[in-house]
């Protein structure tokens, strides 16, 4: 297995990230971290007879090395119900890579095994509920597999060590994962 | 009545905004496009001893003009299954305006209409109801009234204007909107 | 076309019933009314050695008739959020007949049309959005197309009959159905 | 804590009622097999000018047992993307309760703790997700807490002891529900 963390997150060491690092526990894996580059928002201009215009920033070199990997786990908190705006605006631009000519972006990512950690707020178990069916929605249209996602409560900075369930269920996870590799 | 449309796509005179138009054909509207502003994604410093940093861009200037409307219109095409990065950047951003202290921004917001417009694919009836569930949470925590939303198929530019249903829905909502004039 | 109405109300002349004739106006339909007939709970002896033990009621006459059509609308009132148990038991009994050696029922089912009416209370258009979930579930399962579906607002009985925007997409409803007869 | 677990499954000593027994391992509970008593569908009504007709089944004994305990355990196989049609029927008579006279039944309902499990086919965690949706709702509109749920790959009988993941996150539901004992 040849795994990469895709971190959401806009802050340093927040409950995401540790929650992922118990998941993670020696597991060699890839992180990009997306608050360290500049990923504009899509222009739609699928439909442009030019196609689309390349973008100055350093999208294309990232997803190049996300099809390098075989399993890709999507870290993000839940800010407002959903993803953050920095994955959203990462995965938005998967449109443009649907029409790449320079690889199959599509044939690339089938296949690859895919999770999904979401920290928020109380009732997040009950409120990530429509992000986790976003992502469902997302991996079939590319036919990636959703291997499992992880619902921790973190609230403030720290939080998320006193969610005993989640801490749990984070380790039950690094070992289905170490089994994997 | 004093309307805002938020409008959340990336194309100038998509489908999305042709819609709209139906729905507010002869409604005073003030129409902000996000694409024409830079709106960074959000540094979550909730939790910093400092706060959040003044962000150099034109987001709260938007915001500003947002609280002085009493409806709000959210219009996106269905990216990825979810509202746009765009729109996602700007509404992500509400938390730094939770805890500007140079206004009550939940107080602001509370009792506002708010509607959602949306279009999308094929299957946008039935693969837009996570971001529907999403916004329904986005509005229940502002104590907003989610007053109705529309779902329309695009499919390729100009698409729209085949989706009957959509149509005589975005028809019907032009009156219901018209009444409460 | 070839359509069947199945009603999951317990109640004759109920909102979902009176917003059904709408979309039904001059479309020839066999009506059934599950209220009338008794089904039983599903047991569920999928894994008996012996499989089903056959049950004296009339489920097998009615799947017998609904397998005839090739559009069927599904119609009933949001009981706590879902739809009638009376329905419930009915589609539960599906696991039976796709055991059943007597037909294919996979096969009959496929491709067939479905169409599901909804009336609840104030918050209908959200609140039934799980149920339209769970049909979009159950019609993939049976490679069924989900077509459409229509939520209303009754509230107390005849009540429906104030919800201009279900009276208008019953009507716009009953002209795509009309056209395809 | 004054446990009652209610159990939705045809079938004895399935794959859900195992996953249960994980989970309330040592745990002093009340247990109500809805397969062994009968409960008719509702006929609503609410409407009606002289109310409910009683109903001669068990409904009536069997609610009045739920009400004196203060956490409740709701265990069904998903059948068909939601709860047993057994289920469906019981908690829709919940319907008639809230307008018994012999019990304020809302108020009865308030504040209990509630749990549900639910076991299924291969993607489970993604299919439930409607009916825990559905669930949210209900607990939403008797005020009562709902304090976790439970996802488990049954398949075949006996399956259940495979999903390593459903065993573990049982045993620490197990140790959850043992310390508010």
């Amino acid at each position: 297995m040849n795994l990469m963390a895709i971190h959401g997150s806009s802050r340093e060491q927040g409950n995401t990230e540790t929650l992922t690092q118990i998941v993670l526990k020696d597991v060699p894996a890839t992180h990009l971290y997306l608050r360290q580059y500049v990923i504009n928002p899509i222009t739609d201009e699928r439909h442009d007879p030019h196609g689309f215009t390349p973008v100055d920033d350093d999208y294309d070199k990232l997803i190049e090395k996300v099809i390098l990997h075989d399993t890709i786990l999507f870290t993000t908190p839940l800010y407002w119900y959903g993803m953050s705006g920095l994955m959203k605006n990462f995965i938005d631009r998967w449109t443009q890579s649907l029409r790449d000519p320079r690889y199959d972006f599509k044939e690339a990512m089938r296949g690859k095994q895919a999770y999904v950690i979401v920290t928020g707020g109380e009732d997040v178990r009950l409120k990530a509920l429509p992000l986790i069916q976003q992502f469902t929605l997302i991996f079939e249209f590319m036919s990636m597999d959703f291997n499992g996602y992880l619902l921790g409560y973190g609230g403030k900075p720290g939080g998320i060590v006193r969610d005993e369930q989640a801490l749990a269920e984070a380790r039950q996870l690094n070992d289905r994962i170490k089994q994997s590799l």
